[in-house]
C-alpha cells in the first residue's frame, strides 16, 4: 500500500499574460485584463505530493523537512516576490499562464526527486482558479 | 504531460430527501431530518476540473473565463436560489441526494465540453460532506 | 484583563425573504431571487463569544462544553434542517433576513448567559455575507 | 441593539514598496524583497462592515446587494488587475503599503456611505498579514 | 458512472516520533523536535471517501450518517484526546509518523466497509502537512 | 485614523488540563477527557494585532517582519513542539487552559511592544474553540 505525502507552501509574484508572437490587439482581446502591460499579481499556493512506500525504519515515505527544503530552495526562492515575465528565465519566451507556471514548477521538482516517487502538484492562483499535474493520470 | 484546470463556484438551494415510491414512514425513518417536508437548504460549493493538453499558442488548457461562463450559464443560473424538488425538472422524479445532484451537474457539463477534455467535478453540501465524479477513475 | 472565549457551530436551513405587509410585486422587486416563494437555503455558521474574567480555580472564563451545550440545545436543535418561515415561531411575523436571524439568536442566548458575561455573536450566511451583534459596541 | 453587516470581496494587484524621498539603498535595506523594482503581487481579500440599526420594514441594516455594488464599483473595478504604483493616482506619491492601501480604500468607501453607519474594513494581503480600520476604536 | 462520497472529521492527539531500535542520539538527530520525549500534539483532520454506485432506491452511494458513525466509533473514539505512543496498541511497536497513523486508520476502516466500495482517506497533521492512501492508485 | 496590523503564526503543543490543588477525581470529573494524564495536543493558531498610527515615512504602523520576528522568538520558539505542563515554566503552577495560555502569550508580547501600540491577540485551539485578549475592550 503506497502513501502520498503532501507539503503546502506559498509565494507571491507579479505577471501578465502575453504571447510575443501576437499583436497587441490580439493579446488584449484574448487575455483581457490579465494582459495589462503594467502587470498584476497573485498569492500562489503550491501543494507538492510524493507517492511512495513507507520506509520501515523511519516510518517515512519521504522526510517532509527534506521535501520542504527542496520546495523552498528550488521554487519559493526562485519565484517569490518576482515579476515572472521580467525576472524568471523560463518565462522569457513562455507565457506565464497558470498552466505554464505549474509545468515549470513540475519540471524543476521532478529533477530533484528520485524516480521511485510518483509526483503530483497543485497550484492555486486564486481561491477559485487552480491547476494540477499528476503523474498517475 | 496533461494539466488539470479547476474553477470553483457556489450556489444556494433548498431541498428535501424523499423517495416518492416509499411511504411517509419509510422516508422519515430512512432520511431522518433531511426528509423534513418543509425543506432545508445548503450553500453548495462546486469545483469543475478539466484535464487536457496545454495549447502552445495560448498557454491554456481551456480559457478559464469560458469555463466560468459555462458553469454560470448551465449550473449556477439553473440551481441558485431554487427549491430543487419543486423547481428543477430533473428532480421531479429523482431524489435530490448529494449523489444525484452531482450526477445532474455532471451530465449538464459533459454536454458542454469537448471530448478531448477529461472532466471531474466535486460538490460540497457542507464543510463535512462532499461528493466527486471523476472520469479518470 | 478580560478574556473572550468563542465557540463555532453550524446549521442548515431554508428561508425566503418576504414582508407580509408588502405586495408580491414590491417583495419581488426589493428582495429579488431571495424572495423565491419556493424557498432557498444556506449553511449557516455561528460563532458565539463570551467575554469575562478567568476563574482562578478552573482556569476557565466559561466551561466551553457548557457553552457548546447551550448553543446546541437552544439554537442548533431549534433551527437546524428547518424552514425558518414556516417552522420557527419568531419568523411568523418577522422577515428572516440575516439581521433578524442573528437578533433572534442573540435574544435566545442572552437569556441563557449570566450578566457577568459580555456576549457577542457572528453569523455567516455565506462565505461572503455575515453579521455581528456585539454588546461592547 | 445595532447589527454589523459584512461583505467579502477580492482583487489581485501588483505593487512594490518604495519611498520616493529615500535613496535606492535605503529603500532596498528597509523594504527588502518587497522593494523589487519589477514589482510582485497579491490576491487581496477585503471585508467591508457597516454597523447600524435594523430597518423595521425591510429587516435590513443595509441592502447587501447595494453594499456589494459600491465595493465593486468603487474598489474592485478601481484596483483589480492593476499595478498600484503605476496606475492608481493615490499611490503616485503614497507608498502602497498594506496600511496605506487600506486607508485609500477606507476614504473611498466612507464617501459612499451615510454617516448613520459606522464603518470598519479589513484587508488581507496574504493569509498571514492583514490590516483593519475600525471607526469604533 | 461511480460517485465518491466523502466525510470530514477531526481529532486531537499527542505523540512523539521515535524508533525504539535506534539510539537516543540517532532518534534526536533524525526526528529533530518531533522526537521531544515529553510529546507534542496536533489537531488531525481526517477525510474518508467511499467510491461506489448510486443505489437507485435511496439515491445514496452510502448513507453518510452510517459512514459518520463508523468514523466516530472506530477512529475518533479510539484516537481523540489520546497519547498515540502510550495509549494506542498499534503504536507500541510502530512509530506514529503521519504515514503510519494513516495506515492504521486505513486498516481499521477497510475492515468496516464492504469490498464493493473503493476507499481513500486523507489525513492532515497541520495545514501544511498531509497524507493520502487511495485504493485506486 | 489608527490602523490595526495583524500577523498569523502557528505552533503545535501537548497539554492536559489539571488543577494541582484538586483531587484526581475532581480533575477527571471537571475536565473530562482533557484531563487525560498521558496528554493530548493541538495545532494552535495565533493572531497578533497591533493598533497604531501610520508612520509617514515608512507607510508602516509597525514593520511586519519585526512583528513576525518577535512572535517567532518569544512565542513560537518557546512553545512549539513542547509539552506545556512539563516544559513551560509558567504552567508549572498554572493550568494550561486556552484562557491561561493566551494570557501567558499576551504578557510575553506586551513586554516586547511599545506602549504607543494597542495590542490584541487571538488564539485558536481548534477550528471551533478560540480565545481573544483585546486591550481596547
Amino acid at each position: 500500500m503506497k502513501v502520498k505525502i503532501s507539503r503546502r507552501a506559498t509565494f507571491n509574484a507579479a505577471h501578465r499574460l502575453h504571447n510575443k508572437n501576437w499583436s497587441e490587439e490580439k493579446n488584449k482581446l484574448f487575455f483581457g485584463k490579465c494582459n495589462n502591460p503594467h502587470y498584476h499579481g497573485h498569492n500562489y499556493t503550491l501543494i507538492v505530493s510524493v507517492l511512495g512506500d513507507i520506509n520501515e525504519d523511519s516510518g517515512y515515505v519521504i522526510d517532509i523537512s527534506y521535501l520542504k527544503k527542496i520546495i523552498e530552495d528550488k521554487i519559493i526562492d526562485y519565484l517569490d516576490h518576482k515579476n515572472l515575465n521580467l525576472e524568471v528565465v523560463e518565462f522569457q519566451e513562455l507565457n506565464p499562464t497558470l498552466e505554464n507556471i505549474i509545468k515549470v514548477i513540475y519540471d524543476k521538482l521532478r529533477k530533484e526527486l528520485s524516480n521511485e516517487f510518483t509526483l503530483s502538484i497543485i497550484l492555486y492562483e486564486t481561491e477559485n482558479n487552480f491547476a494540477e499535474i499528476n503523474e498517475t493520470v
